[in-house]
């Protein structure tokens, strides 16, 4: 329909080297371990509403990379509305991380925020060269993603305050992995400091 | 976060061979061949209305697969409401395509339907074996996206009515070239009936 | 196995923004309409052979892009072998056009050069943001990869006399497509002054 | 180039539910810890020999996915000619499971053996729904690989003695998080009995 490949660009005026990447944080928690999860999530989902925040006041474009659940009919806002409505325990963490109009989303499938998603095009448009990967789950969809970022080059930053899992022993290996293979930064949040990063991409100081 | 794999069937309960693809009917127009493109484009809105009734009755899903328009803020319902309300071009083919609650859609940011979005995923968890292929324009997306499904097997059918594009010349010649090169069969929508075709995929009577 | 990334690029030091690509010319071209087709590509084959040699001597990337013709246990120099050695149709221009050592080769299993190949993974090593694509058919394997190279936002230029179709007349309308919907820049092959397109994208003169 | 789709069939005879699956089996280990794993690995390749050579009288379709490391003009036989004449660490492996006329390659340029490969479509034209994954490192390139495979899913066995790792500690870590996280059945390869996994998908016996 598009007569010229560049219209995609009058609507994509940011362009940034660093990006914050939320994935499934507007998750309604409503399954077996949802409440074991939710226990590490919700303080996690606290310092990331902080660096979010800082995210934004430096310019850094924040992506809302989220499950869509198997409902292939629903989308981003109406599976907001369901955490936020429906009584579900996943609704304190989306509270404290409601998206705005300025927040881009990807609706992914599968648990990579890559696999047959539209996140590559996204990256490719804004100009991002390093990822900064919060969320949930430190051992399942986090590092899913990190990895198909790590096999396109990017360089990956993990607040390790920002990612939480069912369990810590899990959390804490898949972070280890993600140092030891993927090449991630793992650092605390309060370490990163966004106008040093896009300035100079891979500064972060070890929390 | 999904713990099995299996979730995502749990939300996608119809399997069908068959299903109805319309490409970039949500559109508002607003671009210097749009008023052009609408004298062709509405007459085929109002037969593919026809065909999606017919669709639906039959039990085959509908998928729109739309242009994201540049605005990865955006969401399907959000150009919905803009193509809807906002007075625009597109408006009258929007109100005769408008989808309801059991329809799917896909965002796509470039011109083929496949490229970088989850429609691979859902055809594969829908079963589905032939794409009737509708929208617009003809030698644009609908041909981006039927050489992105000949090169995955799939059978396509083009019902030649519910297809339109700027100019009546490159409509046809791009015809031709489906149903020479992409093995694309080309008839007239009613000449189409899903119960044969959920039966005997490839079964379409020449209208 | 690899410990760095970084790996990749040590056996890859050519970097160039411009790249040769030549699609499906190592070809037995036994099956039904290859007698045809031979007559239209053996010309382009030696048009092609000079374009190859200038691109060389401007120290340009040439990439050979090869259907694996279904042979998975198969490799690129042993299907080279085929046609160079078991007397078929294609023989001719093998020999015009044998790629030597310093040549990169890409195997796909479909219509288009990108459809799950390492194409992409090659264009972006090489830092490649200019296709001249070349080969054969025109209408087909030619046309399906300037497609999906359009939608990688890459310049385009086809050399028109290295490229051919089993019928002239969808040789010349695939041609005005890739021009009319795909930014193509369609030129003689003499025409193209690699010197000159390196230092600035997307300069060719009108043959 | 390819007149028709079904083509591709021709000359892929074997359907199989079932593949083995080695990567980067054929690898020089000239890297400053290739001593060290050369020392797990030869003992894995003494097991995978065996395995393989069960495969094959199954009639289990063997398939090496080998990285190309870099080498963008070479192929798989070139590959496999470096290790096996150049004076190598990893000569006795290549010896001990070098492939026949009749396995099938993929060449990989990353990490995970589906990234921009053609592994995708040999699994889809083989009709295969269970891999067994074997070959290094456990906790990287068969980590990503099985990572891969496990979101399209495909049913996964890892024979725990034909994989192998640096370091011991990260060949456990790598299985645990395989088996927890990806539904990957870990057995010894004695336990592996493939006429049964034909007939009756996923059945294996804890060796």
């Amino acid at each position: 329909m598009r007569a010229k490949n560049e219209d995609l660009h009058g609507n994509v005026p940011d362009q940034c080297s660093v990006a914050l990447v939320l994935i499934d944080v507007i998750n309604d928690m409503e399954f077996g371990s949802g409440a074991a999860l939710l226990s590490n999530a919700l303080p996690a989902a606290r310092r990331l509403a902080d660096l979010r925040r800082r995210a934004k006041e430096a310019g850094v474009p924040v992506i809302y990379v989220n499950d869509n659940f198997g409902k292939w009919r629903s989308d981003f806002r109406r599976q907001l509305g369901h955490v936020l409505e429906d009584g579900v325990r996943g609704q304190p963490i989306a509270e404290l991380l409601r998206p705005d109009e300025k927040d881009y989303f990807v609706l992914k499938a599968k648990h990579s925020g890559f696999f047959r998603t539209q996140l590559d095009l996204l990256i490719d448009y804004l100009k991002v060269k390093t990822l900064v990967l919060t969320g949930f789950t430190t051992d399942n969809c986090v590092l899913f993603t990190a990895s198909d970022a790590y096999m396109r080059d990017l360089n990956l930053i993990v607040p390790t305050d920002c990612v939480a899992a069912t369990r810590m022993e899990d959390h804490e290996r898949a972070l280890e992995h993600m140092v030891r293979v993927l090449d991630v930064t793992a650092v605390e949040s309060t370490g990163i400091d966004f106008d040093a990063l896009i300035e100079q991409p891979g500064t972060v100081q070890r929390g």
